[in-house]
């Protein structure tokens, strides 16, 4: 689809480091498009080429953690490599009147860093219990907390928000001045990503309710 | 959040090569993966790095055809590079007994191939048809068409379907026997992505109507 703005291009429009920030708005941005996020998309070169990978992830402050498998090899191709750590919400369809000018609305970050596969025991327990949380806050406490066997068949990926940038496309179509007068519906459909109901476990005990994690979740 | 299945990992399931396919399932999984999905994410190695971003694509038989600006550097630099396409639909979160066995449910297709940037007019011409209306069948009939100067803004790469995995899970979680007495709810918290209604553009003449192919695209 072709768009007036190149959105979903590379173009990075905010750049994070971490002795030359751009004020805490950028940063704010990043943060904002982070948190909202539920998967990440991990690149990284394994074997020479690139692969692209959907990824659990958390962020605590200014760390990305992810998470994965001791046995993903591509995961563990990233430790000590420049990996790029993609996070998109598609809000939109942005209907033009000419084909060129449609678009779309979104928010996305883009990561760039140095990937470390994390080592410290304390730092691992603590990064899984964000990417728990990350995805529904309150969980990590609720649930049977791992074992060691349990933590040695997990990996943990960090990456620092030291390099990233945020784009963010809103609104209408900005079609040429002459377009205007064509007989071509113009606007936006609007996209989001929403929790159903929540299915229990078939197995489940009949006397366990629906916690308030659970609960709180659906309504964000 | 840890997986028993190691969900949103790297390890191909299906591989589908020309010369060499695992049959009609495989191949329709991944078409049903790709046809789905919204935007993808395209991986590429730019200037030493991985580059990851989110991309509008469409597919036609066994090409990918990705969408961007003339003007991208991280786009034209996939130009007869290995690059990685990834398409991702999160279908649920999966909430287990123990934090380990946590998962997602989620359907993804992971294509690997070199890209090429398009150069033949008429080829061009077909993929962006074909982007345009993977996002809203009927769409590029309905708007009025590029001009010669629009189409030489726009940047058109294709990836071949050789080389491809499709990884789905579905279902509950899949705890360790002896969690399944601890008193902690599970079950699967569902994720859809749904069209909201759409917004005509406040500049739109008050005499068009909302046409049929942005309505049959709301009930998919």
């Amino acid at each position: 689809m072709s768009t007036d703005t190149t959105p979903l291009s590379s173009t990075p429009r905010t750049r994070l480091r971490r002795h030359h920030e751009r004020g805490a708005s950028d940063r704010d941005a990043l943060y904002e498009v982070l948190d909202a996020g539920l998967i990440c998309h991990l690149g990284v070169v394994a074997g020479g080429v690139p692969v692209v990978l959907p990824i659990a992830y958390g962020r605590d402050g200014d760390t990305l953690y992810l998470h994965g498998s001791s046995a993903n090899g591509a995961f563990g191709a990233a430790d000590g490599q420049r990996v790029c750590v993609t996070v998109t919400h598609l809000d939109g369809l942005v209907c033009a009147r000419s084909v060129f000018t449609h678009s779309v609305n979104y928010r996305s970050a883009v990561v760039f860093g140095t990937a470390t596969i994390v080592a410290d025991e304390d730092e691992r327990w603590q990064a899984l219990r964000v990417i728990t949380d990350h995805l529904i806050p309150g969980r990590w406490a609720a649930a049977r907390q791992p074992t060691t066997k349990e933590m040695a068949a997990t990996a943990v990926l960090s990456v620092p928000l030291a390099e990233a940038s945020v784009k963010i496309r809103t609104g209408m179509p900005k079609d040429e001045p002459e377009d205007y007068d064509l007989d071509v519906w113009a606007g936006v459909l609007p996209i989001a990503v929403r929790f159903g109901e929540p299915t229990p476990d078939p197995l489940l005990r009949e006397e366990i309710p629906l916690p308030a994690h659970i609960r709180d979740r659906l309504s964000t």
